[in-house]
Order: structure tokens, then sequence, then C-alpha cells
């Protein structure tokens, strides 16, 4: 666990999240910030900064985890289809730097250019609940 | 080898494409509309459609791929960060089906909003000879 890491934190449980999946090694959650319905981000527990830095084993595993994640949300959401985003270096946009893979539902027609919106915590809270494996 | 794949296509050879990486069962190139300077399109040769289509092994060899080609690229073209993009179904942007991971290289201070532009074949064939393995 690396200090002053939120993602770190929230791994640890010390900061809340709107969990949908978790196993050992992996946790899945809710953007509170979400560019589509459903805006997902998937963290291995152990801090990588990205992905030049991950492990290939843990690398390996988590792209795994994405794919089962990705299927679980589109279906529940009845989306269409699905980007998947992953940012390294805050020049690529990353603003914490734990590597995370973004999963972004999408329907057909909505345009989209992946830019934060303001979520509103009780639709996540329940928007969450229906993802949860 | 799927008819009228383009990717597929690639991948046999039968259409040209600029390629910075090749083994037996992946290939690299450059996208030829690229949304940012040594915009890379990484593929395993086999057909499969998307992220939920695309079988486990392969995908992990994938994402392994996309590691290497991403340090290999960013080094040689001194970015300053870079994205992963993958994108499943019309909805989400997807226009050749079959499963593919770009590497969008970024600069600090360049805005990007993944839009295609139209690259220029010249440049794009010495910037291939630069980034090749």
């Amino acid at each position: 666990m690396k200090n002053n890491c939120v993602f770190c934190a929230i791994a640890a449980g010390e900061i809340p999240s709107f969990k949908v999946y978790e196993d050992d090694e992996f946790l899945a959650y809710l953007d509170i910030n979400p560019f589509s319905e459903g805006h997902i981000l998937v963290i291995p527990k152990e801090h990588y900064e990205n992905l030049l830095d991950v492990d290939e084993e843990v690398l390996k595993k988590l792209i795994v985890r994405v794919k089962k994640i990705a299927r679980r949300a589109t279906t529940a959401l009845d989306a269409d289809g699905f980007n998947i985003l992953q940012n390294n270096g805050e020049a690529a946009g990353q603003t914490v730097k734990h590597i995370h893979f973004h999963i972004v539902p999408r329907k057909n027609g909505e345009r989209l250019v992946f830019e934060n919106t303001s979520g509103d915590m009780e639709k996540l809270k329940a928007l969450a609940e229906r993802l949860k494996f």
C-alpha cells in the first residue's frame, strides 16, 4: 500500500466505494464522475503506477477481470457496446497514479468525449447494487 | 481468417501496413488515421470480434504485447504518456470488427479528443521504421 494513494485507500476499505466486483487481488467500483452510466474502474489492490510498471502476471489476471466485469456490466445495463480506456501519465489524463482500466458502457447514438460528469451518489449506490457480482 | 475482414487481410499480408511489431500470433502497425503521432493498433492474427469474444489465453498474451509495444513506442517517440483504448461495438466507435488495442502516445499540454486525422503516408512509413522492433 502506497501512502497518499487514493486507490490503495479504496482497496484497503479506508475510503468507501461503490463496489461491483472484488476478489483477493482485484477490485472494481463505479467511477463517481462517470463518462456514462455504469462507468467502472478495475484495479489491482497492489500498487503499480501504470501499464509499464505493472507486473506481467498481475496484468494478465487484470485484463481477464476487465473482460468478465465488462460482460456483466453491459449485460446488466443492456448496453450496445463499451470502451476500455487505460491512461498512463498526466499527459494522457491519468489523475490517480495507480493503474486502472476504465470500462465505459455505451448506447447507440450517444456521442461521448470521455469527459467526467458529476455523479449522483444515490443513483450510483443503486447502480452498484444492480451490477454487483 | 474471416472473409471481408480488413484486419485479417492485413495480418495475412494481403493488405499492406506500416508494421512496427510482428510475431507468430500478433501484429502491430500504425493507424493510418492517427489520433496522435505514433498511434498504433495491436491485433491477434486470429479473428476475434471483440473483448467479450476473444479467447482468454490470447487476450493475456495480447495485453503483454500491448505493454511491450507501448514501452517501445513511447521511448522511441519520447512521449510523456499514452492511452490504451479498445472499442467494442459500433456504439463504442468500433469500425473494424476484429479486436484491436489502440496505443495513443501523448505529449504534455496536447489536448486530444480521439478523433481520426488524415495520415501522411510518407511520414507514417518513416515513423514505422523508427518504431520497428
